[in-house]
């Protein structure tokens, strides 16, 4: 393997089921299929990720490395992160605990364009600690955030953020707030002799944040707030890059969104959003679902719902043609059933158990 | 309260303090800030979370119900899920187990543009399920992916997805993809009489995944996988709505983002893309992050690696002025501090508050 990520996987298990645990992460996190149905030479050597250690930190919990190919990351963090933790932030056992990067990706993607002494000069702190506060309640209009603002500069405070749940609401406009609270930060700077400066809270798609920023920085503000778990990687970097003026505090809203039921996130929440379809892991299958939240899922996917378009449920992980006529008794005909590595282990005989599958589907009497 | 999203959290709690714990909730999810500190009454009418319900459904398992205004979210799907579990998301004693939406929320965004139906009849699948494949695994260049694509069509299968994994790496570049898995599809079809539809992996920022998209249309492909928790829910539906014609399958990766580790996904990852300053919730405060977790996140924030500049910590969350001595002697004066609620419950005093804060850490003598 060339470029090499070393992921540190936490693992809960017992001891004679960890190697045969890591492994599977290691296939889950790389090519997503079984090895014995591989025969590329370029992705046995390059591609498939390699257990590199096991040890046992506590009783029960194993510490397990992973080289994974930089290849497969391209310049891409959302592709990063999805290589690191995408399917495996599934499983209820594993924390991902740590990754070695290799000294070209760090410096590809660049670090803090500003950082600690970019803050600290901007706010002719020396050496000391920088201070910060935040504007809320939402709710406020932009008059009493700018005048709450005032308040806090006149403490002389060096930072002042939006409270990460303002974002252009009806009650406090994005280019309103931006306006008088660095009208107000303004007034006090020619009263004290001091500015304090201001974080704005960004939202919305890459457009909307891209005139987010114009305007602040119309506005002579080059802070700016933002979640890289809500807005996704890939867009928070992109910012970054386009405007290298701007210094960016990230929040750390939705950096533990695991925990939220799969039936709402993706049956519920996913489908308003506009997906035509949904794939989940089925249950007996890779992952940890049960069936009664599979059933769950699929029901919430496609149920009457304020009119809006069913999502078609699509099972996944670890299917195979022989669990169709199953799958369908259980999920109906309102699906798509999704097998990949379960065709692939037929190798040369893909197509006749691809077409045994479509038959399986086609033919399935449904009671 | 007008339009109101409720929300339902499961708690893990006793008896004792699941009142208060729902309380906090409610609270952490809306203004984010000690109700006895607001005044404004719209707020107090119209925003501050309420708690509408509490109910025990297994020993120790609580079900909260909280409404919150739909004001705070406006038309913005990261804001959506910003509001329902953005910083409650941190919490390790709480899932977000379903949201009643309005129906104006729902309608607003619109849910799927094709789904069941839709994916049916371009399929020509009458009322049967639907079959589906997976382009893997990576690492295999687009000549063998569209081998393998021509295969599973020559079995006659309805839809044919990229594995997640699949972006834009060198080993498989993108257009080229397309262009091979397209023309490998149509060649059986016009052998079979069938044409098998193809699902290529959108990746990237929002322009990368629509020069995808117009790349896709122009190959005559008009169905794309996307994992919304990996590119952002707005930059997810944005897509949704600018490509009308196209039908999104939703992957799960990153679903169950949790369970990284604060450490690294805020000290190091967040940092490697960029972030001038992390916020995260300091030991001791409302969240549940020890000592030793903080200590490791801003150390990690910080450290040299590979020449690129520290972030900044900011340990936040409950913070209070008279934690600053306390706060600097543990991270140094390499932070910023940040203090919210904090200062607003001085209320009137709020600026000579702000000011103490100001000269705590500007007096504070580190060790």
């Amino acid at each position: 393997m060339s470029g090499v990520l070393h992921a540190v996987y936490r693992v809960r298990s017992d001891a004679q089921s960890i190697d045969d645990r890591a492994r599977a992460i290691a296939v889950e996190q790389s090519v997503e299929m079984p090895i014995s149905a591989i025969d590329d030479p370029f992705v046995l050597a390059e591609i498939v990720g390699r257990v590199e250690a096991i040890h046992e930190v506590e009783p029960g919990i194993f510490e397990v490395r992973v080289a994974l190919a930089s290849q497969t990351v391209g310049y891409d963090p959302g592709q990063l992160i999805n290589m690191l933790f995408g399917n495996t932030s599934l499983h209820d056992d594993v924390v991902l605990q740590d990754v070695e990067f290799p000294a070209e990706i760090a410096k590809q993607f660049g670090g803090p364009r500003h950082g600690l002494q970019g803050l600290r000069r901007r706010a002719a702190a020396g050496e000391r600690a920088l201070t910060c506060s935040a504007l809320k309640p939402q709710g406020l209009s932009a008059a009493k955030l700018a005048e709450l603002a005032g308040r806090f500069a006149r403490g002389g405070i060096d930072y002042i953020k939006d409270d990460h749940g303002l974002a252009n609401q009806a009650y406090s406009p994005f280019t309103e707030r931006i306006a008088t609270v660095t009208a107000a930060l303004r007034r006090i700077a020619r009263e004290d002799g001091r500015l304090t400066l201001y974080a704005p809270s960004l939202s919305g798609d890459l457009d909307t944040m891209r005139r987010q920023l114009t305007a602040s920085m119309g506005a002579g503000i080059e802070t700016a707030l933002i979640a890289p778990m809500v807005v996704g990687l890939a867009t928070f970097h992109t910012l970054v890059r386009e405007y290298p003026t701007v210094a960016f505090i990230a929040h750390p809203s939705m950096a533990g969104a695991s925990r939220i039921a799969p039936a709402l996130l993706l049956g519920k929440v996913f489908r308003m959003l506009g997906a035509d379809a949904v794939v989940f892991p089925n249950h007996g299958g890779r992952f940890g679902y049960s069936l009664e939240t599979c059933g769950h899922l699929a029901h919430t996917a496609r149920r009457e719902w304020e009119g809006l378009r069913s999502s078609v449920p699509v099972p996944a992980g670890g299917m195979t043609p022989q669990r169709v006529p199953e799958m369908l008794d259980f999920y109906g005909a309102d699906t798509m059933l999704l097998i990949g590595g379960g065709l692939l282990v037929a190798r040369d005989r893909i197509v006749e158990e691809t077409r045994a599958f479509v038959i399986g589907v086609r033919t399935h009497r449904h009671e």
